[in-house]
């Protein structure tokens, strides 16, 4: 058997529940294939966007080293696109992770890092021409559940992330595996990653 | 306006994430109707079934009085069920609650709290056999996304506590408070309480 992937999962006072919460449970279905990490700026209660507080469990570290980096949204990305220190740590975990991802205006953290010049990414669509100013060199597709380009995974609005989940356990763990964390969630899987009913919604469609 | 109303959410070790965070995030996309509150039998860090803390805001207490009253599943609801302090929390609450309500394994504790005895109710349909044997006095429904009796509402596993607090909040708001709240959130809802593909899936469709 391979051995458990690491998932970092990044904190911030501000940070959007479910995006967290949502891959969480879904990556959380295979507990012998995943491990997950809460990481801060400092460890300890973070608040969510919702107003309740997680732990997290380790301070950014310079030698911070994760399989899999996820990215949230939330209205705490709004200063933390200001926050050099944060961007740098997204920058250097990116750099040897084997999956980087973001979930909803995530997707504006990891565009200020530069880590998504040149690449195809996709965002919250409420908040998609904010995002899209965060990143002039990016790709950005607008009509997508989520995107994947390369190792670089980003997904549409707070739910997506867990369809982007799903895709990611797909891609490393099989397609069964996936479905079998859809099953024992009861999750309807959006598993075409260009099914985007949101899009249209906010006029953002091709 | 109305004032606004408290959602009182139970946590105990081993909760599932996504029954408490799915209903967290689509109340939370309405923080001028409802405030949440995370209660354990001890205030502080809780952990999850996937092993994340949260941190519960008050310990329970007997003069509790939440509008609405949420409680999740998830394996610590084995345990949950022996705990009689925990099993009278629920009883009291409940009375003076405006709606109470569960999430998959959850319907367990209400089932034993003896506040399900006469009424119609489903649960998590992979563990259906386990929950129907807390509660024989109750009229089990083994296909539906969610029950509605009343101001009694319980849902299908995990993922489906999202499409109940939907319809939580178009019974409190109306359908387009409902509505904007999956908009925001990029969710599908689920709006026929009686579609249940989970059910077929474990051999519990009628």
């Amino acid at each position: 058997m391979a051995s458990k992937r690491s998932i970092g999962i990044l904190l911030f006072d501000g940070f959007e529940t479910l995006d967290v919460m949502g891959p969480v449970e879904l990556f959380g279905m295979h507990p012998q294939a995943f491990s997950i990490h809460f990481i801060a700026e400092e460890s300890g209660p973070v608040s969510s966007a919702q107003g309740q507080q997680v732990i997290a469990e380790h301070k950014c570290s310079k030698d911070d080293q994760y399989d899999i980096v996820l990215v949230p949204g939330g209205k705490g990305t709004r200063s933390a696109i200001e926050n050099e220190s944060l961007l740098g740590w997204i920058q250097r975990v990116a750099e040897n992770s084997e999956i980087l991802c973001s979930v909803c205006t995530g997707t504006a953290l990891l565009a200020r890092a530069g880590v998504l010049d040149g690449k195809r990414a996709t965002s919250n669509k409420m908040s998609f021409a904010w995002v899209k100013e965060q990143g002039p060199e990016v790709h950005w597709v607008s009509q997508a559940r989520w995107v994947e380009d390369g190792d670089l995974f980003t997904s549409s609005g707070v739910s997506a992330g867990m369809d982007m989940a799903l895709a990611i356990i797909s891609r490393l763990l099989g397609e069964k595996a996936a479905e079998d964390a859809a099953l024992w969630s009861e999750y309807t899987w959006h598993r075409n990653a260009n099914q985007d009913p949101f899009a249209q919604a906010w006029g953002l469609a091709d």
